[in-house]
């Protein structure tokens, strides 16, 4: 059966960094689902109008299509009941508070400290699309909304309790990972994709969870390409 | 079979405000499990030294000693194994982040909050005990932590998962209460049990949480003695 997701991609096809899509691609290799991506700009709305709505991720598997990371993940469970990503109703009704405090303790520090270097790596022609869509949501600027002293000790609070749980376990799901990890670390690569900026100290146990996560899957997230890859691409926003 | 819980009092026996003592009844309360309660000091160290240590809870079940809320927890699962509270291997690693949470996410705001009520609330023979050991762990004088202004936005911050998920369900673990509910729900006992600050807007999706908490098992919370029902002994620390 052929399964497509489209995913965000910035100034290279290759160049990703959605965090919504980046649940959604770990979720299908915990699977073993194999795919076909679809890079997609942020302005290329006729391209999923078929999914009656102007966002990604959006998974076509089979006749079935899909949006939003969680309801991709529910999908997946449903239809490869193999290897649960969020696993039976007591499980899954907590799996629920990781998708909030990813992206509401988490992003909101991230986003204070790489919102320029997100900026860059997004693709000339969706700028403007970016700039106003997010200046409304934010209520400011995008110069505004920059101040990675603010946006890191921002997160270091938020980081607190993800830091108790990975002083204790190798995954947030316990000896392997599951769908609360692959929940929580989509904001992770969202950052690292764009941004050289160190959010954690490598002493963190957040850090060494990090680079578990990075080699998951034959180093899914390891081995995408940054914008610090791409040649004359990175301008670090501090510079 | 004889059941004994060691819990926290202060200037009255029973003014009841030790966080983890509260997810300890709220855990009995929804395994329908009687027990006695023994009203315990924190300078009472001989009473409870047949559990090798000087902390409460101290769950007493017929001849088992448990000692640490979410070990009585465990305890409960295993040995009443009917209305879980942490569920199988898959909920239990995620029930396991809400005591983090809870203890270093939304802790820290409640404390900067409430430090001084906290302190007119403790039985004057534990006061010295009280003051020396929190000082050490915080690394400031207890005049220095209360800082009402600073410790709302801490919080404020802080709730923002539980916000959202709460906006969308009656409680943590979904249409009815289970440990996540109680591992969280401990710590806005202890604020409420000792001072008359209102921490969350009753606009705010948490508030309608805690009210819902207040009122399980018969009123478990909500029957509670507060420091402001004792006349002459509630002075806000802001007066």
């Amino acid at each position: 059966m052929a399964r497509l997701l489209y995913d965000l991609c910035g100034i290279d096809d290759e160049l990703r960094f959605s965090p919504y899509c980046w649940r959604v691609k770990y979720a299908l290799a915990h699977k073993g689902l194999d795919y076909t991506d679809k890079p997609w700009h942020f302005t290329d709305k006729d391209a999923i109008a078929f999914s009656e709505q102007g966002k990604v991720p959006v998974l076509v598997d089979g006749d079935v299509t899909v949006i939003d990371s969680y309801e991709i993940f529910r999908h997946l469970d449903r239809t490869y009941p193999d290897k649960p990503l969020l696993g039976d109703q007591a499980a899954e009704a907590r799996a629920r508070f990781f998708k909030f405090y990813s992206e509401r303790s988490l992003a909101p520090g991230i986003l204070r400290t790489v919102i320029m270097d997100l900026f860059n790596a997004v693709h000339p022609k969706d700028r403007d699309y970016f700039r106003q869509t997010r200046e409304k949501a934010l209520g400011r600027t995008l110069e505004e909304v920059h101040a990675p002293s603010k946006g890191l000790t921002l997160l270091d609070q938020a980081l607190e309790p993800l830091r108790g749980r990975l002083a204790e376990a190798e995954f947030l799901d316990g000896e392997a990972p599951a769908g609360a990890d692959y929940l929580v670390f989509g904001h992770f690569m969202w950052a690292r994709n764009v941004s050289s900026a160190d959010l954690i100290s490598n002493a963190d146990p957040v850090y060494a969870w990090t680079e578990r996560m990075l080699d998951l899957h034959e180093g899914l997230g390891r081995n995408a390409l940054r914008s610090v890859d791409i040649q004359g691409a990175y301008r670090n926003a501090e510079a």
